[in-house]
């Protein structure tokens, strides 16, 4: 089986960090191949951000599809474009944000999210809504590490979000971490070890679960809102994206 | 006061359609500019369309902003690329989904969205949860009429769009009609005198709230989620959308 | 157009408050009359206030529909008889904490409501809810000042406000402040400066969507919950609110 | 033990028909008083009605308790007025739609309401949300018969009534019916035999539910929201009303 | 009138706790009888606790309809096998939590649970979404006191309990507490007296609920959900279950 | 790796049939054991049978940790006993109408649910709940089959099922189809060709997230709601259950 993880923004270090990652988490016979867009942000911080981002990872998600990938993972915690990847993708497409809070959901009743940016809370925040978390997820922590610090963490960003995982546990009655962002892929286990309580990373979440969607012959149902799109012919510079 | 209306697609006949409307709906001393994307999708008719026009309303909100003008206007029911264009302006932004809605929710207990495409509608499902209209909106009826087939409307798809209102009216309890495209924004007061109740179109509703956000000075709130995005620059060909 | 603001109370001295509030955010073309009903509680801190207010309210709405204006607003935040002002205007009726908040709801992603008495908070939780806000209104919180003594609020209730504020931007993530009371009506700009943060009142934003919908040509849709009051005789005193 | 029941609309074959099932449900120890307002609407069908039967029925809560009852039922399925008879009155104070829907909620999974005209359906649909029984309440239907049609209800009215509670079962799988008017009090035992699904009259239901309140020593908490009402004088011809 | 109500534990002090505050709340003509299961936990802190205590509590379900009971009461906070139960007897069954959350949202607007275990927080917070009491439950609070120590409560288990409530009045803005433990049901009339507001105990809110039930002649519909359990032979050691 | 599939049933045709599914869906290197209780009910269909399905369960649950297993699936699609499997294994347990739910809500925008009985359809709308599915599930459809005739489904049974799948997808807007037993675990892939969207059995997608979960290395989190049960021991014939 052939696995895309996509790195939406257009750090190598970061995508290496992801790939790493989504390798380790991988079955023996799933090859994982890990992209980031032609172009874009560096890292996404917001709204804008991940709107200029969006773009990029579609087009690996179209050529992931021709090279004849059997499904993808898009590794931001925001989920960019999944609903758009889910159209154009004749597999599975899961996000690591939706991946990490559906797996917390089958090990805990509750769980925090602890993310980077504050700024990001709120994103987050409409996620846990999208993926009917609101009662299961009771915090959502920002630890304000700018995303890029996490490519080669020291100890203080470490710190930081074991200090942060730990009000969560014991202000929120967190009984799971989800971390919120594709550049914490590496802590896991080592968190998990210090603070006595499952910690999950969407990239390997994500990865298991097309693994597993593609080996029980499951993908995007394309009968309704998520069918393939409309063919047209898009104008300008974007043409080259026409569906 | 400068409005920008910006169609989200590339089609310059609904860019006028839409420009008509907001100039209609304007007041005396409000200049309307009405703008269509560069590049782009020539309908909007799914996410991964709406992810492509996104990039092209975005540079027309940035225009905008540095030709001063004092508030935006999203006009595509989707309101693509919203938060995001919140982030990048310094005044008000408003999509046409929100404002319809709640304007709606101003004059009846109960509303029916009337749109295009049947696959759009699990798009305004997520717009009607993400205003808080769940209990305000009974009913989210298709027409399948294609989007582009709007810009000329003839008797036919005039028809089927009152017959489709018709049945919110008797079947949904609706009290009132949210039309779902910036492409029937020349319908409402036809409608609404054919059914006798209120028709709801967003490209005036919107350019009704920019202005009154504006003349209150009023402009979005930029501590937190919707502050400026964060400066960097964006690699490639995106280098010339960085914030 | 002409717009009546109707100030549940019969503080005279508020009246005059909510007109300049009322006058200084109406367009040139439109005319505000501030009104207070006959008889009636000189203040509305709870329930047994707001009931005792209402048919005050009622009859000054019957009034202005007899006089011809275009539209009403209810001036006071629990938004007082506004259903059944809508009954029975031809006109929209919009209140003061729905315009407040559906406002908000434009400019920022979580907002605060910043009220009087401690006993008023649990008033404004059940319009946060009914107006779909529960996931925008990230806080409701009491300076316990009486609501007459806004009447001329000196620097101790300014002060008293503007902690108020920021505890909620500091602890609750508000991005936007939404003040509680109709006696509030002055202080807006001179809060939004010291905070940094948009600070909505909302008599001005109410008679903002009444300009807008009057504009607009909408109205309280009346083919169900909302159609005018079914015609019959009130017996005894109440015989002079007959529908 | 003594209880007040107060019919809220001025309809003395209806006050007279609410004594009778409440004293039928009531215990032998318990008086109980039915009472109607001196003045006001002889049926409650709208927002406004209820709105001008509101002071009345708190006229007679006042002096209720100053003869010393113990508790009182608000019977009409709109529950007028409660939360400020709530802070009035010293004892409990229970609402014939909450207590059928607390009640129906202990014996069915799913119940549905089956109310008068139409109008009023989306005045039971508040109550519903706000009483927390959205999961439970399958539906809500209307027979179309005036209020004051059920004073003497012929073959006519109990057939529409019985047909609409069919459909209920059949259609929307409701498990047990909420009769949606005080003026149907006398139906539940006929259209359960009938219908072979338990039937519930909110008048009966209240009096058990006031009764088991008073015998527990519980009444309304006065700490908060519901406290008593502000001291202060009322103006005009509302003076006397002053709390 | 004959009740049974079911301590889901088996420790006979509990149980006779219980049956004391049944009698003291029962009517002069109800006949109570307190019972316990046969065999199971001693007391149920958990969800395998209280799914092995269950059967237990069916049994007796079954003996007390064979008996000719007229309704029963589960008198654990966690409602142990209400739904079973309900199935399997032709008259009411209330549960102590369910009852007293509905008692307590008619005397107040919010409300806090004051529990046993941390760990059980989670089971009385499934209890509060399954009730539709989410926006009346402003906090489910914990002493950390274990179930059995509530046998002979010693000052120090009492002074627990109530500075725990005061929390939730001076925190929570709760304004009534529901105890949420069967062991607590000799408490609220001190602690009610000690905190001036109500505190609800909810073996006696069911006794009341249920004779309430059962004076109206209503008990649990028997055609969808909650019908009588379908006739089929368990194997091997729940042959005798059997339904 | 080794997993238990548990069948609530005693059905040992059933157990076959899951085992079958189980085991084409695990990996090479994946064990998987069916089991069934002891003794209990031939088929779950009501909450009475599943109360009496669940000490059996559990049972199986100790049986394997004892055994080593490294996670359990619980396979009848209430979900029985699932959160007291959870406090007392130590790796993964998952339902499988969680599991497909889950899987379902990653390829649909709105998938159904297609059962049996008519009566559990209530059982799958509190799950439908409780996994925060409410937006996604867009119907529950029953088939009315009993459970044990799909032992050995004929071509009746199978048409029923298609025919009610289809009714979802046209008239439901289902995009994709969750089967509501365990005993449907083999129809999955002929059903999917003959309707032209995916269609999910919860066997097999829990035993995917089982091993999803395992090779993660994730687990129950012990510090809360779902720690360990507390040491305690059972009296009489629930001895040998104590924890």
């Amino acid at each position: 089986m052939r696995i895309q993880v996509i790195n939406p923004n257009t750090s190598a270090a970061m995508t290496r960090a992801i790939a790493d990652a989504a390798g380790a988490a991988a079955s023996a016979d799933t090859t994982v191949t890990a992209t980031q867009p032609e172009a874009g942000p560096p890292s996404v911080e917001g709204h804008y951000d991940e709107a200029m981002a969006v773009p990029g990872v579609l087009a690996r998600v179209r050529e992931g599809e021709e090279a004849g990938v059997d499904g993808h993972v898009v590794a931001c915690f925001g989920d960019p474009g999944l609903l758009a990847a889910r159209e154009l993708a004749c597999g599975p497409v899961v996000g690591i944000a939706e991946a990490a809070m559906h797996m917390a959901s089958l090990i805990a009743s509750r769980f925090a999210v602890v993310t980077t940016l504050a700024r990001t809370r709120g994103m987050a925040a409409r996620l846990v809504d999208e993926y009917g978390m609101t009662r299961r997820c009771c915090a959502i922590r920002a630890t304000d590490i700018p995303v890029l610090e996490l490519e080669e963490p020291g100890a203080e960003a470490h710190r930081g979000i074991a200090a942060e995982c730990r009000r969560a546990l014991a202000d929120d009655g967190a009984q799971a971490i989800v971390l919120g962002c594709a550049g914490m892929a590496d802590l896991p286990s080592r968190l998990s070890r210090e603070l006595g309580v499952p910690v999950i990373d969407g990239v390997s979440a994500a990865v298991k679960l097309v693994e597993s969607l593609v080996s029980l012959g499951l993908a995007t149902g394309k009968t309704g809102e998520l069918a393939y799109p409309v063919a047209k012919t898009y104008s300008g510079a974007m043409h080259k994206h026409s569906p």
